[in-house]
């Protein structure tokens, strides 16, 4: 699939890519031991973060304690939050942490450990949870696999990254972090949660569960932002747990782990000393001094591979492998560290004592099943998970389709040509960057802290602003203040006056998005920016709608001081299903394949489409705000508030009719009483084939215009919905977010499949005996 | 789409690979200028030896002329294909011929050349036409786009390779062929042609058109091999075309030409003499004696060049470009032949004198228009050409939906795994091998001949021999016997010691499928094999089924003298949606993948779901063969004839209620009256959606039966057919093979964006003025 789908806002043609989010929760619930999870997170050290943020929602605490053998990327992630939050964080050890003052709001524990130990942490979650601090876990989807997992030692919280199923290593990233917890914490846990409703029909159907949690709901308080997600990695990591089974991913596991006991046994005929007691795949030594550091660093480049060297004063050593450890690979390792056998010799001559030390001996061993659903002991074919993802991709709408006009972003093509990169190793071997949005406001904080002005911590946001801002605002520590926009949709500049007057003294920024999301090319942009500077405040610029500058116009010129781009809207990275949302300022390919003329004509281009679409739904569609010469930017809103009264029909209606196909003549037709003001094919869209194929049909209209309304809309283009209009209200009343397997209608089948792969694998076991 | 689909026997579920075939086909046409023609073939040399054949048809006579200006190795192939015919070739100059004895079948011309030069020949073809002689012509697609076409000069067959439109070059092949000839021609027209029909609701329907031509309806006398044909390579050419329109590729036609036209210059300036007067790509010059051959060579073997070294006394040399041809490119040719200017230097100073050669300023510039079908206008950004193939791909079944039990060829598994190295360089430049059957048969009749037994020339064919057989015997001129099968679907012994000792003295050859296309493993074959021996022939062993033998048995064992395998059948080259079925003797990709177990693991698979599935459907349908233990080999035929009694079903109306799934319970309704033995869902499959979801449904049984018959069938995993049974006698009736640009459902739609295409365009212009 070059061609990847956008945020699966209409749930209902994106039933496909909700079941294999729903699955990728699912997993990580089953291996972690924790009761929800949520679709992804950005990354691990984002993810140690938000379970600050949660743990600080929940007992208001304002002291953090991270252990110190918590990975060092994660601790630095979490010091740089906890400033924003006005949190006071600690790092050092667990074991003499003082619980009982009960001023501690959280604490972070990783497990298996940054140096590779598994550690028993269940007295000090004891004590911690019997004193009101909540206990959050780093951990590892592998490890888990057979080792005792995080939710039953008791921990609140769980997180990591979930690359080790099935994603490239690609230098450390794009990398989906996973995040579980226990039940009660749902509604305040970050990041989109698949969960399960019911649609028109009755019949159970996918969707963003606990939408007011999102972005474009509950704007100002958002929990969750859309764009806080790895869906096209997290989709990735829950096909490889599909595809592999309970049983083959354990198999991965053992590989990787025995592999590790192998090595520590080279490392000990070696004369090295193991740091760890107990470790799943990674060991960290005390070089011997035959063979220190520096020997050993100089033996492993000549090899080219990486190892971990410590700056602690004895010159330890760390070593992680995986599951694609090779014989060769081993050989190497055993030799950078001076290892007098080799892998053969070792395993031979040493074999009892090696798997004496394996974590299957121990009381860590996980004696807990997983993955017991049948969606993970079916498709362990190529055929099978080919024709299940086919089945899935034929589900959703994407570009193969048709636009998705969702937003301005979301159509923005992404060409093959611009997907192909992708999978080149030259591309997935570059790290991403950061979160532009946040890191730039930090910026703009520090610049206030050095220059004395640190009590300035107001961010004024136009409503006209992208909907990620005060999410941000709020993440980097700033007090949200929102400004109106005038009629025609520009910020309201009477209202900016008056909001610097009453914030002269504490004002830090203005975020602003230009073009506004409301679709216009704001005139006055830079009066705006120097009110902003007089009042003594930065100008932050969402570079979101990029795509309508390119080659036009610099945000520089116009006096923002800070900006980003995001490389999925205007440079053409991955949508991947909603998400991720990141932005470093950078150049990527479409600047060598398009040039600058090209990159110019594309801005024009956005333009031209959007006001061409505008002009052409004159007289149909009022378009609500327009700008310089009666023109709009790349996008426009349509203002739909006034069929309310006259046909009862609203913006979802109209999504949900979209479906299928709206057509204005429909709500004219409503208007004028020729169609029924409730039982009429808008209320009742989308239409599915269960419904229109179905043996009785009482509606007032006739199938063929619930199905195919439009000369283009026929059966050779048709992209059916899978489900009919889904209940919001019962699915949030209802919280279901694992995966049951399939939905009901398939059951049968799928157990069928099941059956019917097990008869074969018995039977061949006979003929190939009968045939030996 | 790595996952290809087969041959398109079921037209319903095909629609998406026809319909781009028969825009190959239109193609064609539009710029040969010819009436009518194929879906491919399968390479350059097999067209011409197939038009030769052709000629043969028509008029019966025995003597063939090649121009020696056609390329050597068509002249080789048409000698060899001539020997099997009885035909006599003579190769030489085409000036002088004396057509008037009217005992010349046909002559091969080529335009452009071999060498490259472009010649009027319109009084030979005249002059042949009078006296009864059919004039074919080898041409070029990417020149007829600048230059008059092979059909203008009034030939009767125009043939060539259509790797210039977007196959890739490697090494030499595989490249589709394509063929075309005059319309009163058609019906003897060798390989596949796809034509336009009806559905069983009126509409257009696209089909394989006169099928009675193929192997599997006249066996013994087809002139179309179901497996002489590229799809794959056909399809991609076409949509290259669909995609670049007719003014992208005239652009790449004279790019291509216009380099060649300063390249010319170039020659000139360095002393060399151009032999030809007028050309379109390629040059043959004379060297000068400053830079002879030698030199020339050792310069080009510098710049890994590789051109074309006449062996002609002159020391020739001859060069051809292509639309890829780039600036540093032509300077180092202009290097190569020692040229004092650069590519810059030369255009600058020469170019009224380089454009004065150009075949637009010719007698030969193409007049005539191409490609004004609205299907060849429309698609030509990468959204609109995805968005046609996705809707071409959503029309056919293909692995990623189902099994296509289709016969047990194509029942085969090629994995992604297996597809991915096909677009490898190291794969894709690699030569495939020439066509194994007819070598083999070849082998055996040049062994007989150099045993002094050239008049042994009867070949036997049992009637359980794979359908390809009587096609390829005929080809390599040998004398077809059918020999009966007994009861048991095994050869009929008592027949074949009769045909044995009638044919004892000119008895050249068996050729036998083993295990056969009744599914079972001759028991006698190593019996069957020492008679033929004692009678003096050889057996040619058909490898089609060797899925059934790798790892467990050898051909070699039972006597066979001869065999091929079929690179396609067990070796996992792609399908390519019907053809190529080429076959050397050699392996591929899965003997490392799946190593010596794992491919004899593959042969017990494959006997085992047979056997399985004939024990599943005991009860039901009757196994017709059975063999050794009441077993089937890989494949077995179940007997629906009896059908035709009870209920008036045939095997055609089981087929298309596969389409929709059969179940055997709605036979038995049929035979026991409880459904209408008319108007039932067998008689009226498969289902559209145009028909399930109409407004009036006046069936004997409901919608849903007709659309979800089974539980398995339900709409989240059904694929629609996208038109009703189609009307076979209608198409061959009212032969229709050019595409006239879409369905009639669709040609409302497909207007609309060319209108909308132009407005941007226009649009555009406007506001790039403005900006500017």
């Amino acid at each position: 699939m070059r061609t990847t789908q956008y945020t699966p806002y209409q749930a209902e043609i994106a039933q496909g890519r909700l079941e294999s989010l729903l699955n990728y929760q699912t997993m990580v619930c089953e291996l972690t031991g924790m009761e929800v999870a949520n679709a992804s997170l950005l990354d691990e050290p984002t993810a140690a973060a938000e379970a600050m943020g949660l743990c600080f929602r929940q007992n208001r605490r304002k002291q953090f304690h991270v252990s110190d053998r918590v990975h060092p990327q994660t601790i630095a992630v979490v010091q740089t939050r906890a400033e924003g939050l006005g949190i006071n964080v600690t790092v050092g050890p667990i074991q003499d942490l003082d619980f009982s003052q009960r001023n501690i709001s959280g604490i972070i524990i990783q497990y298996p450990d940054t140096f590779g130990s598994i550690n028993d942490y269940r007295n000090i979650i004891e004590d911690a949870k019997k004193n009101g601090t909540m206990v959050c876990c780093a951990t590892d989807l592998l490890a888990s696999l057979i080792m005792a997992p995080a939710g039953a030692m008791g921990v609140d919280i769980a997180f990591g990254n979930s690359q080790r199923l099935g994603v490239p290593l690609g230098y450390g990233g794009p990398h989906a972090a996973f995040f579980a917890c226990r039940e009660n914490l749902a509604r305040s846990m970050p990041g989109r949660i698949v969960g399960v409703s019911i649609d028109a029909s009755g019949k159970l159907a996918y969707r963003l569960a606990l939408q007011t949690r999102e972005q474009h709901i509950r704007r100002d308080k958002a929990t969750s932002n859309i764009c806080t997600a790895q869906a096209l990695l997290a989709n990735m990591s829950a096909m490889y747990a599909v595809y592999h089974g309970p049983q083959g991913l354990r198999d991965k596991a053992l590989r990787a782990h025995n592999t590790t006991l192998l090595l520590a046994q080279g490392m000990i005929e070696a004369g090295h000393k193991i740091q760890n007691d107990l470790f799943f795949d990674t060991l960290t030594i005390t070089p011997s001094q035959t063979c220190p550091q520096h020997e050993i660093k100089k033996r492993a480049e000549e090899k080219k591979i990486n190892l971990r060297y410590f700056h602690d004063g004895i010159g330890s050593v760390g070593i992680a492998l995986d599951e694609t450890v090779e014989h060769s690979d081993m050989n190497d390792l055993l030799y950078i560290f001076g290892c007098p056998l080799n892998t053969d010799e070792l395993f031979v001559s040493r074999e009892r004592e090696i798997f004496s030390r394996s974590l299957l001996q121990s009381a860590f061993a996980r004696t807990s099943n997983y993955l017991q659903q049948l969606i993970f002991n079916t498709h362990h074919s190529e055929a099978q998970i080919v024709r299940y993802m086919k089945k899935l991709e034929n589900k959703d709408i994407s570009l193969v389709h048709s636009m998705i006009p969702l937003g301005s972003c979301t159509m923005k093509l992404n060409s093959t040509s611009e997907m192909w990169p992708c999978s080149m190793p030259e591309f997935t071997d570059i790290h991403p960057g950061a979160q532009g949005e946040y890191a730039g406001l930090r910026v703009i904080k520090k610049y206030l802290h050095f220059k004395g002005e640190s009590h300035r911590n107001v961010c004024l946001i136009p409503m006209s602003a992208h909907g990620t801002n005060p999410a941000s605002a709020q993440m980097a520590g700033f007090k949200v203040e929102p400004v109106n926009v005038a009629r025609d949709g520009s910020i309201d500049l009477k209202q900016l006056a008056e909001k610097l007057d009453k914030n002269k003294h504490n004002l830090a920024c203005l975020m602003i998005t230009y073009p506004s999301t409301n679709g216009i090319f704001e005139q006055n942009i830079t009066e705006v920016c120097n009110a902003i500077h007089e009042a003594g405040g930065q100008v932050y610029l969402d570079g979101a709608n990029m795509n309508a500058q390119v080659g036009l116009c610099r945000p520089g010129d116009f006096g923002a001081d800070v900006s980003h781009l995001n490389l999925h809207k205007t440079f053409c990275i991955p949508h991947g299903g909603g998400g991720p949302g990141m932005g470093p300022i950078g150049v990527y390919v479409p600047s060598n394949m398009m040039g600058a003329k090209g990159l110019r004509k594309s801005s024009e281009i956005a333009i031209l489409n959007a006001n061409y679409m505008s002009k052409r739904l004159e007289g149909y569609y009022h378009t609500l705000f327009k700008g310089f010469k009666n023109t709009v930017a790349h996008e426009f809103i349509v203002d739909v508030r006034p069929f309310k009264k006259t046909a009862n029909i609203e913006a979802v209606d109209i999504a949900k009719r979209l479906q299928d196909y709206v057509i204005r003549e429909e709500i004219r037709e409503i208007e004028n009483g020729s169609m029924d003001p409730v039982r009429n094919p808008l209320k009742m869209s989308p239409h599915t084939q269960s419904v229109v194929c179905a043996e009785t049909w009482d509606r007032p209209y006739s199938r063929e215009l619930g199905a195919f309304p439009a000369p283009f809309v026929c059966p050779t283009t048709k992209v059916w919905p899978t489900v009919s209009r889904i209940d919001d209200i019962y699915g949030d009343r209802h919280l279901n977010w694992i995966s049951y397997g399939f939905d009901l209608e398939d059951k049968k089948e799928d157990r069928n499949m099941m059956h019917r792969g097990m008869f074969l694998a018995i039977s061949v076991l006979c003929v190939g005996g009968a045939v030996v």
